[in-house]
């Protein structure tokens, strides 16, 4: 059942925006392919292990020319498939993207990056273009050669019967132990133009026994320049995928690309009608995403929002939102619906950030748990009570300024643990093929 | 039986040092009253509860005054005894320490620092001291009031009865679930003179269902100017406790305090005979300790060193390998006993220092389980089997320089996550206790 969020950016904004930015938007059904323009195949390879039968590779392919944007990892160990699509992005656009599950192409060196590059060549000859745009993401476990022998000789067939109907089968494709695929689409209305974005994502840390990686992709029938498609991704990412966090490990292959092609025949840019409404459809989109990454981890039980504010700079708001979201015994006692204000406090205390003990309050759930760095009053039963909530808000006031950061994510699990001690299952396959010893 | 560690630091001098530097130290039994001059008490009060019966009440006072140094948390959010013992070490030398455990005293505003001022000044009028040559340490749950009313009418008799038996009862009443007490002592011989330098200490986050705590206490009968003593105890923590972690948290009660007496008539500064011999041997028992806290947690089941090797700074060598071994997922994989050396690279990388991946080489427990960021030919299974002990060293060699940094760390357990997540019953001991609602 589609949700409508009709929202009129107009009325709120100063007097000079209510002429130029008009629009609504709402949520729609569908991924990747609900967007004019955009095709899509998937097939099941078997990739993490020969008799495996989801569907572990995907492609989406736009039918015109796009301005496309992405962002990646900041870890310093990137995956080839990252490197890869780094470069191509860096030459131009891209208007397609070979996707699979089962492996993260990552700490795989010079081979690795050949093999990424071969895919994109063998994808590109099959599809009329150049290799430079096609763009590729993996997802699986870090230091195993990509196993090419099950890849390779399916990537011409991936190419062939795309479709507007198969956006799912990519959303299905690049999950590994997701419970759900996580699509999200939304429908822009503008002086009576229809404009969409569609999207699939996969993450994170907490639901795979791989590595904690993100990889979204979005396209979108909107024309947009290339200068500006990349302000808006870069901003929109900073605000939803950068702020979130389940385990606090960053990965080498986080990817959020997206793809504009124009199909819609609506041109937007800074200044014209609608802008102000597409960038924020665009944000929803990708904020929604994030959270359905912390939401959906199998081993996760708490969807926490930890809310800064009153920190002497925006720096600071962050690091200690950071600080308090990767705490392991913040996030145990969240495990146990234990409203532990103490252990939140000395979390923020050793963020390293200016704090002043004795100015610091903290709510959890909406209830007054800490003032002034001392207990309140609040009976500590009513706080445990709203802690035993799936989600709640933690809000800390460092009463020293006035900026804000907020941070989305979740407890820390015994089965999270117990889940991510041990991948043999994976080295063991990669032996069998040949490519580990 | 004593442990015999006979060392003759000159020989691995530099000529100008072979006279200069002379004596041996061996490890003996004992603990912060093994040194001339110090005696001690320690009492069960019922501060957690007031059923319980074990020792949570100690006190360690030098019959000579003393040189004192103290090392604290640097969590902007510091416990009251904290506070206080800091202000006093500014003003002076102290003579004697409180200690208790069950209450922390921390996020316990005004009142928290009046009951510590409160705990010194009647103990200092108990033995004749000003308030601030008393220190006071509290280790336990964060954000509830001592309960004073169990502890002030007990402190005289704490005062009374001391005795150079009692260091044993002393690491006991610190303790909180440390499997056992942890006293290291070593006997320092220099030109037949002997000093001796005892120790108790408890800690850390892994076994206590309160905060990441440590408490040392470092008696010796060495006379040794204060400035001198402040020099190599924080060069002593810096290299020792400041390099563990258990599970990334910084309490807000982390303490290190050391007095020297010169009850053994030997005079020690740098240059004079036997310095460098006592500077050993002092930090011999704090890296013992310090080792102990991460070997103990009854959570635990590795104990893990993360050597790194050839950062290009000391800054960067340190990140690197707090990053390591921080990591919720290369823990997890210690835990689970699978030599995950994929994860280990992907810490590395997001430690935000510099890093060639290319360049990264990495040996779990002696073999080569990476090299320049790719996998070896190790076979898998010889990994695995090494980690399957207890203690196993990971070095990572950045090759970008010459700098060099050790951690101690563990692995993160399910048990860990499902002791710590919840406090309740402490809180609901404090409700009862009229502490709080």
């Amino acid at each position: 059942m589609p949700v409508y969020v009709a929202k009129c950016v107009g009325t709120e904004q100063k007097l000079g925006f209510i002429i130029m930015s008009i629009g609504t938007y709402k949520e729609i059904e569908g991924g990747v392919t609900v967007a004019k323009g955009y095709v899509a195949n998937a097939l099941a390879c078997g990739i993490k292990k020969p008799t495996a039968t989801r569907l572990d590779l995907a492609l989406v392919y736009s039918t015109l020319p796009t301005t496309s944007s992405g962002t990646f990892t900041t870890n310093r160990v990137r995956a080839a498939c990252v490197r890869v699509s780094q470069n191509h992005l860096r030459r131009g656009n891209v208007r397609a993207v070979v996707a699979n599950s089962g492996n993260a192409n990552a700490c795989t060196g010079a081979d690795g990056v050949a093999v990424a590059r071969k895919e994109c060549s063998i994808v590109a000859k099959e599809l009329g273009l150049k290799p430079s745009e096609v763009a590729v993401c993996s997802t699986g476990v870090i230091g195993l050669p990509m196993p090419m022998v099950r890849i390779e000789p399916r990537l011409p067939e991936l190419c062939q019967n795309l479709s507007a109907e198969k956006g799912h089968d990519v959303a299905s494709a690049i999950i590994t132990s997701d419970t759900r695929e996580k699509e999200v689409a939304v429908e822009v209305e503008i002086n009576g133009q229809i404009v969409r974005i569609g999207s699939c994502c996969k993450g994170a840390g907490m639901i795979a026994p791989c590595m904690a990686t993100m990889i979204c992709l979005v396209c979108t029938d909107a024309a947009v320049k290339r200068e500006d498609l990349d302000n808006i991704v870069k901003d929109g990412v900073s605000k939803t995928f950068n702020r979130i966090t389940i385990d606090g490990d960053m990965s080498t292959n986080d990817t959020c690309l997206v793809m504009a092609n124009g199909a819609s025949g609506v041109e937007l840019a800074p200044g014209t009608p609608g802008w102000e409404t597409f960038v924020e459809a665009l944000h929803y989109v990708l904020m929604e995403q994030a959270k359905r990454i912390v939401q959906d981890g199998e081993r996760v039980t708490k969807f926490v929002t930890v809310q800064v504010e009153g920190a002497p700079s925006a720096a600071e708001a962050k690091r200690v939102a950071e600080g308090v979201a990767k705490s392991a015994l913040v996030k145990s006692s969240w495990n146990g619906g234990d409203p532990n204000w103490g252990r939140i406090i000395h979390a923020v205390g050793y963020s390293g950030m200016r704090v002043k003990e004795e100015k610091v309050d903290i709510d959890i759930a909406g209830l007054p748990a800490c003032r002034g760095g001392v207990q309140t009053d609040t009976p500590s039963d009513d706080l445990r009570e709203r802690v035993q909530a799936r989600e709640f808000v933690v809000r800390i006031n460092l009463n020293l300024g006035s900026h804000e950061y907020v941070v989305y994510t979740t407890d820390l699990s015994p089965e999270y643990v117990d889940f991510n001690r041990s991948e043999y299952a994976y080295w063991n396959q990669a032996k069998q093929d040949g490519l580990t010893r």
